[in-house]
Parts: structure tokens; sequence; C-alpha cells
């Protein structure tokens, strides 16, 4: 077995990210045409645009890589490296101006995510997860290691989520009123939060596995906890119900809370 | 009675919105003691210290003006011109690293907002509205007009809102069954979206005098209506029910929506 997410992999996802960023841009804030899909959520040329990049980068550069992305089907993902995409996460904020969109990408090593960037390309900064590296952040000031935060007790974390007021309405109530304060929106942005030590909790529902897989090592890596809503490591399996953690101390308050 | 918003005005708004801007990015993402008010929402060193500054800039240059601010008490309240100052909109995403917070001020001439500006320091932009003048959005590419866009048809409108679905959920529930799609959180940043053509209905609960007032230039010079539940105008009493529209079409259909 290849060691764990070698530095050429490190390089190679910050190039695929730099790229990924750049067709972004592109057609950020530029007239687009947009479709829904089925639950309304959109998509346009940059999504498509971007994985396409992406997908002729990998099949260049390790045609023994397999390919996972949001917008097409699988390539060769029963390789023991498999990259997975996200082009373009939080494609909502993406067509209506807001910064607060993010390339994601993940590599995994036999099933395993052992590598995960977060790119904000609007927000210029990129956090790179590695496993057993940590976590790196940049910005255009440099770069550097980050870390969760300590927060170990529920009831004064700062809590955010996206969809699950929404989607699960009792449970969305039942955490915004254990928690010390409830944050809205942010889609891939509130992982690197709880890696940056800004945030301590997030907990969302109806994720795909692109979109939570790149996650992993971001959390991982900079110190936190990223499962399921029973506190079961995430894999392409899982169902989209996610909970990140930066103190481990709140995962097992988080399980209780949500099984409650 | 003096012409509304001279060029004077503009360029010394531009002036306050780079000192608070600056005063804010000191302290972005740095070690931070925040206190919170009896709502939980927090407040924060650079939020006094900006609001601070700007009453010392006030009073040099205008000395006969008044100053409103979210932080300490009126000063020359009933001035021909008063300043409204919200040092930092948004703490909740400021104190959690999250960029998408303003800075917001406003001058009232006569008790009527002639002037708004909604500062985003750390997404490098704003947007700024004077009565008669439309509204200039900048950012470091330059400076441009911006106008709202066209969406007669509530069905179709993309929707956005901060705390509605936790200070009125019924009313949350039936804007959320109406509209074509609905985007969390924002703060400022929203009404900024409507004024660029890039979101079409924000509707709010809670809202303070200092978080509205910038917004009426910023949303009304560009095109659209910034108006109360019952689509009367927001003035200094105004309650904090906040409803935006960027297609004018759009604003009896959203206030007999509330009615309902």
């Amino acid at each position: 077995m290849t060691e764990p997410s070698p530095p050429e992999f490190i390089g190679f996802a910050h190039r695929l990210a730099d790229r990924a960023g750049a067709i972004a841009l592109e057609h950020f804030r530029a007239p687009l045409d947009v479709e829904r899909k089925g639950d309304r959520s959109p998509v346009t040329i940059a999504d498509r645009s971007a994985e396409e990049a992406l997908r002729a980068m990998v099949a260049e550069t390790y045609p023994g890589h397999g390919v996972v992305g949001e917008e097409f089907g699988p390539y060769q993902p029963d390789a023991e490296f498999v990259w997975v995409f996200d082009p373009i996460d939080g494609t909502r904020a993406f067509v209506s101006g807001n910064p607060q969109f993010g390339n994601l990408l993940a590599l995994l090593q036999g099933g395993v995510p052992v590598l995960g960037v977060i790119n904000m390309p609007a927000q210029q900064e990129r956090w790179l997860g590695a496993r057993g590296r940590g976590v790196q952040h940049r910005d255009p000031s440099g770069a550097r290691p980050v870390q969760v935060r300590a927060c170990p007790r529920l009831e004064q974390a700062i809590f955010r989520t996206h969809v699950l007021v929404l989607n699960e309405p009792e449970v969305f109530r039942r955490v915004h009123g254990s928690v010390g304060d409830t944050l809205f929106g942010g889609d891939c942005f509130a992982f690197a939060q709880i890696a940056s030590g800004w945030l301590d909790i997030v907990i969302d529902a109806g994720l795909g596995t692109f979109d939570y897989l790149p996650l992993v090592n971001v959390v991982e890596e900079a110190g936190g906890r990223i499962t399921d809503w029973l506190g079961a490591p995430l894999s392409l399996e899982s169902e989209g119900r996610v909970l990140a953690v930066g103190d481990p101390a709140l995962l097992a308050q988080a399980v209780d809370l949500l099984a409650a």
C-alpha cells in the first residue's frame, strides 16, 4: 500500500483547486443560464466546466486513478485512488452573487478519505487537510496550520446549519434550544470555520457524497470530528446526515441530542 | 433646505466607511472578548472602536450634524443632518471568522434617509446609494452603477432571510412556500444583493433602526423598494419588520402574502 497522501498528491490537489477556482470566478456575477434540479438546487455551466477540467487533469496526470463527481458519471470508481469532486458547493450562493461558495475535492485511498480541500476562490482562501499532516489555511497573506478550538460544553457551543431548518425542523428546534447561539447558511465554509477554531458545531441533512467526503480531512486533521448523526465515520455509503464538531468532547453530547 | 446628499457628503461617507472597515479588519479573526447582549447577539471592542472613530470624524468635520449609533447614545438627534451608524452589522458572522459582515451608515436630512452605505471590508466591496444619484458598487476592479433585476412574479423570486425562521416561523413557512427558492443568512449583504440584481426579495424581523436606515437608499436608488411589512416607508419610528424587493411589482404581492 502506498504511503497515504504523499506530497505529490498535495501539490496536485492545489493545482486542481487553482483550476476549479479560476473557472468558477470566470462565471461568478456574470450572466448565467441557471437550470434547477428536482430539489430546486441550481446548476450552471460553471459547475460542468470546472468538473470537466478537473477530470481531464486527473486523466492526464494519474490515468490509473478513478474520479467520482457531482455532475458526471463515475470513472474507475474501484481504483485504489479515487478523486471526488463537487466543482461548486453552494451553487445557490454562486448564482446570487454571494462569495460564500467553494470548490470541494477529496482523494480516497481504498475508499478512505486521505486528503480534502475546501477552496473558496471568491474569498481568496483555501483549507487543505491531509491524513497525518494537519490542515493548512492559505490566503493572500500566506499559509499557516490551523486547529479547532476548545468548547467542551454543548450549551456554550456556536452552531451553524444550512438546510436543517427546512429538512428537519424538529431536530433544528431541539439543537437550537441546546446550544449557545445559532448561525445560518455557509455550506462548505461552515466546516472550514470549525477547522480554524471559529465555530463549534455543524449539523446538516441532505448532503451528497461529493459534499461531505472532501470535508473529512479538513475537520479531522485540525483536531475535530466529523461523522454521521450516530457518530459513525462518513464513507461513500453514508446517508447525507452530517455532524461536525471542533472539540471532540462535543461529539457524544451531540449524538445523544440527535437521538433524543 | 440644503440640496440632498451633496457630493461633499458622498466623499465624507466614503471616508467614514474606509475608517470603519479598517478598524473592523484589525480585529477580524483575531482573539476577541465577546460580550453577549440580552438576545445573545455579540458585541466586541471592534463595534465600539469603529463607532467612536466615526463619531469623532463627524464631530470634527460637521460639528452641527447629529449622530445616532448602535453602541452609544444619540448626539444632537434633532439636527437637520443626522448620521446613523451600525459599526458592524452581522457581528455573529464577524466573531465566527465569516467575511459576511458590514459597516452600515446613513445620512438623514430632516429625518429622511438621503444617503446609505453598505461597506463589506472583508469582501473588499461597497455599495453607496444617494438620493437622486443612483447606487455605486465599488470593488478592487473599479466602481460601477448597479440596478435591480426584473422579477415580476413572486413564485419565481429568490428569497433570502436571516432571522425570520426563528422570530416568525409561521410567516417563514408561508413565504418559503410561495417563492422560487429560499436562501439563509446574509444580514446587510442580502440587501446589497437586491441592489445588484442578484436576489429578488428579503423579508426579516427584529431589525434595529441602525440596521435598516442605511439600506434605504441602496435598495431604492437601484430601482427597488424597501418598506415595512405593510408597505409603508421605513423611518426612525418603524418597527423592525423589513421587506425589500428588487422588482417593484413584487411589493404588493409580498405585502398581501405577509397580511394573509
